[in-house]
């Protein structure tokens, strides 16, 4: 069956993202450095547009999670931000008319809302909890992997209901001091992880957990 | 000049300590699964007296650990836990009789006390803050490291007034949900961490950081 992979970088005291986001800084604070280490790949500028890059021991785990992904779940603020409901001429999210997940694509909210299709990726709004977004997004996935996006808050309620099968964690070398914790609002009664890779890499460690219940 | 190494087991999820301490779990909830790593190598067994154990990936790491301590810090509750004074007739730690420690080691706490003599180890206990505490440390190490025990309190004084040298994180694949946090209270703009070598040891990842002034 298809995993449900999540993947998120996180500073080494264990924030997503720095304090006070603003429209300049959506990642707060100092949470840019979070994914520098992705944004130098040449493995990300060329899908993304951008020349150059580097060839690096991060590329293999950044290619490995672009090429068995079939659909993807993230919260409604990494969709587009602002809680409330969706409004009359609804935003249609941070990611353009091509984004780059080029399957479908399921967001959290409390907020129905009509299918958003962009070129290559339609956007499904879920209002129905965490496990009925991984079950459509299994159904869509044609038996590849799930993705898990984020944020934190999302990342949360699948850890918490013991969803996740594998954790991608990037821990960046960075002391933000503040901002998103990703390991918060969990008990320490949910499935375990288990490490089963260590990958060094330039400005970044890919660690790898797998969750067996 | 001799270095201030800190040393710590902490649970993916941030904590160094589970919730809800108790005399049976001093470490809280879950919070001895943090010391497996250690507890099952030789290299511990044998200079705690007992048998067995196994060599593997985290031996050399532990050994260094070891071998070039001139001298230690700890929190007061790393000395024997309790808030307030002394007392008349003061607690003498966890530590016993025959502390593993084998050199001078330094207590930060606010209530005064003569120093205590154990076969070894003298504890001297230092009321007048962290920076203290390191410049009586550096002049009784001999030249070699300072190491900084913790606890959490403790570190995260010392990560905040930037005075760490070398950061020695054992991750350990656990989700403790609740506990003690490592890396708390402090901001963002102290010194910052550089990865310097990756272990990747059986129950336990370590990670050694940097920190360049």
């Amino acid at each position: 069956m298809s995993k449900l992979r999540f993947e998120i970088s996180m500073s080494l005291d264990g924030f997503t993202a720095g304090p006070d986001p603003t429209e300049e800084e959506p990642l707060g604070k100092g949470g840019e450095q979070l994914h520098e280490w992705v944004i130098k790949l040449a493995a990300w500028r060329e899908p993304h547009g951008r020349e150059g890059g580097e060839v690096n021991a991060s590329t293999e785990p950044f290619e490995e999670s672009l090429a068995n992904t079939g659909a993807v779940i993230m919260g409604r603020n990494m969709f587009g931000g602002g809680p409330g409901p969706w409004g009359e001429e609804p935003w249609e999210g941070w990611w353009g008319d091509e984004p780059p997940f080029h399957c479908p694509v399921f967001v959290l909210t409390h907020h129905e809302r009509e299918p958003l299709h962009k070129q290559g990726t339609t956007f499904t709004f879920v209002t129905d909890g965490p496990e009925s977004a991984l079950e459509q997004a299994r159904e869509a996935s044609g038996g590849k992997d799930i993705s898990l996006g984020g944020g934190a808050n999302a990342a949360q309620q699948y850890l918490a209901a013991g969803l996740i099968d594998e954790l991608n964690l990037n821990v960046v070398p960075v002391l933000l001091g503040s901002g998103t914790r990703l390991f918060d609002n969990l008990d320490g009664d949910g499935v375990q992880p288990e490490l089963v890779r260590v990958i060094d890499a330039p400005g970044v460690t890919h660690l790898r957990y797998r969750f067996v219940r």
